[in-house]
């Protein structure tokens, strides 16, 4: 049989301690020559949804978990664009599906090849970008950190207020959007996801003036805070380097990133001159020299202890999670398919509706 | 909504000449800059299905053909064995999920995003390698080609079979595999595909002595045919180079393969020492120097007319179909879904099934 989720029950399955643990053994077994983190391949072209013009974008990513017996696909059919909002140039997704969006999750036993697992890639994706974060976090944030400030209200914000939650004793996190509804909204909403109090606030200052971590989980472009808004010893935790000032990455006494060397390939373009939009927003740092790349370190130094993570109260810190990889979804999606087996949650069908009786 | 289709409709709905039409413009549109094929990625590991040592696989492909509006993702997920068989090594997939194999296509919309339609791979996959072949030999088999052999009853025979008998006017094919049964079955299981007349033999010498057109689409990964039983103005078809015999590529008048440059990523190798095996069956080809390589063409050169095809009835002429590619998934599939739309086949499921609310 065949394990069908939804995101509900994932949601209902999946704690941001098992995403943590998941993330973190992954990269151990990567560093280790024990798993496999196969080349994701992204291929875009202009498209036209309605009025709009957009760009279509495939997106394939996979790993191979041996230890756990299985391999994941995860897969991306996007429409994307790239609206102004606020004066900053945001990167979005079109919920061009009859207002839905596309996003699958294909889990594979690797002792018979079928497949085991299929899901929504939705909340999965969600908490292993945030574990991500919460792992950098663990090793980068002052372990006394009780304020934190959240940039973006949007899905991935969601996991980074969990991962930084569950990784530091975080008391007040001051959340801000630019559109007041929005940051109401997530805060009514997520409210009883963590202990910590959610605070909507009306400026980025205003939620970053004083906080010990400052998350960033926004689509925009453009950074979303001034370094000079941030005190010492704080710890700046972004999901796109987009997001950061350029000059605090530069004056940070650490900076990591999750992979310096991501299994990608050259992205596919049709029609267009750059990996990300028509008007080239692959972000500043591709523009940066050698000097700048050797300063940055990458998670999996921290996880193994081969460099050490934060040293005093002092320091200023930085992780930015910059690339996702198809591993992390075997991982967590593994780690799902056991839990929903064991609590008898979900749908099973037929496994020989997605297997055939010819030898292709 | 979402097309299911089963192979049983693809087959009744998608022609040989289809698939020609469809392999045909697709390459056309790669030459032309119209069309993307993306880098395919192969994962591999060992693994123990049963009592049986094997290596799981993981493959992905992907296009992208804005003349379609459609990107199409082609997935296998199987067991790989490597056996001995009548004195060669063979490459066979595992019929490990239950007694079937994996393998599925998804089609999406360059609009929405959405999968337009889910079907498994076997049967499309079978046309675009048979349609490969089959264009190959319009350029480089004599016209007057009235005689085959054909090497190989399994799956992708019946493909090599389907394309040579579209492109040239064959009157009798002479069909060897070492094992009777099969190739009594496949002669009357495939009989009413063709016009000509299938004539099971008892060798491979026999198949191939006299033959206009030899065409192989075996599992073997040792040559299954000999030099010198091949006679003047012969064209020699393959599915993979292992299948042809060094001598007989080395005296060839003209060869060529589906691609010298393919859209793969290099494999991705789990505790196994080579790309194929653990025995490392690479074929021969790649310990061949520059001079060898050099002188194979591709098929597109003969398609666009760069290069002249065969130019009178002595030459000896080879066509090695190589490599698959996403795209043509894209192409056949495409057609397939116009087909099966316009004349009302297969089922429709929710697309809401395969999409969901939040913005991954």
């Amino acid at each position: 049989m065949t394990l069908i989720l939804s995101n509900e029950e994932i949601d209902q399955i999946l704690t941001m301690e098992m995403a943590l643990d998941c993330v973190e053994a992954c990269q151990l077994a990567v560093e280790a020559d024990e798993a496999i983190n196969s080349p994701r391949v992204d291929t875009l072209a202009p498209t036209k949804f309605g009025e709009t013009d957009g760009v279509y974008g495939l997106k394939s990513m996979s790993g191979l978990w041996p230890a756990a017996g299985v391999a994941a696909l995860r897969i991306n059919s996007d429409v994307l664009i790239w609206p102004e909002v606020a004066g900053n140039i945001r990167r979005d997704r079109l919920a061009s599906a009859d207002g839905r969006w596309n996003g699958l999750m294909l889990l594979f036993s690797m002792e018979t090849g079928a497949p085991i697992m299929i899901c929504p890639d939705g909340y999965i994706s969600r908490m292993r970008v945030g574990a991500a974060n919460g792992l950098g976090a663990r090793y980068l944030a002052r372990e006394d950190s009780e304020v934190m400030a959240l940039l973006g209200t949007g899905w991935q914000a969601g996991g980074q207020l969990m991962s930084h939650c569950a990784v530091r004793p975080i008391k007040e996190v001051r959340v801000f959007s630019p559109n007041p509804e929005n940051r109401e909204k997530f805060c009514r909403e997520l409210a009883n996801r963590v202990d910590a109090k959610l605070v909507p606030v009306e400026s980025a200052e205003e939620a970053v003036s004083g906080a010990d971590i400052v998350a960033a989980g926004t689509n925009s472009m453009s950074p979303v805070h001034q370094a000079e808004w941030l005190k010492p010893g704080v710890h700046l935790s972004a999901v796109k380097v987009q997001e950061v000032d350029e000059a605090f990455l530069d004056s940070a006494d650490m900076a990591f990133l999750f992979s310096k060397n991501p299994a990608t390939t050259r992205p596919q373009l049709y029609k267009l001159p750059s990996v990300e939009t028509p008007e080239g927003t692959d972000g500043w740092w591709f523009k940066r020299d050698e000097p700048f790349w050797e300063r940055l370190g990458e998670l999996t130094q921290l996880l193994t202890g081969a460099t050490q993570g934060r040293q005093n109260n002092e320091q200023t810190t930085v992780f930015v999670n910059n690339v996702g990889q198809g591993l992390q979804f075997a991982a967590v999606a593994h780690k799902a398919f056991q839990e929903a087996s064991a609590r008898g949650i979900g749908h099973e069908l037929p496994t020989e509706w997605f297997t055939q009786d010819v030898h292709p």
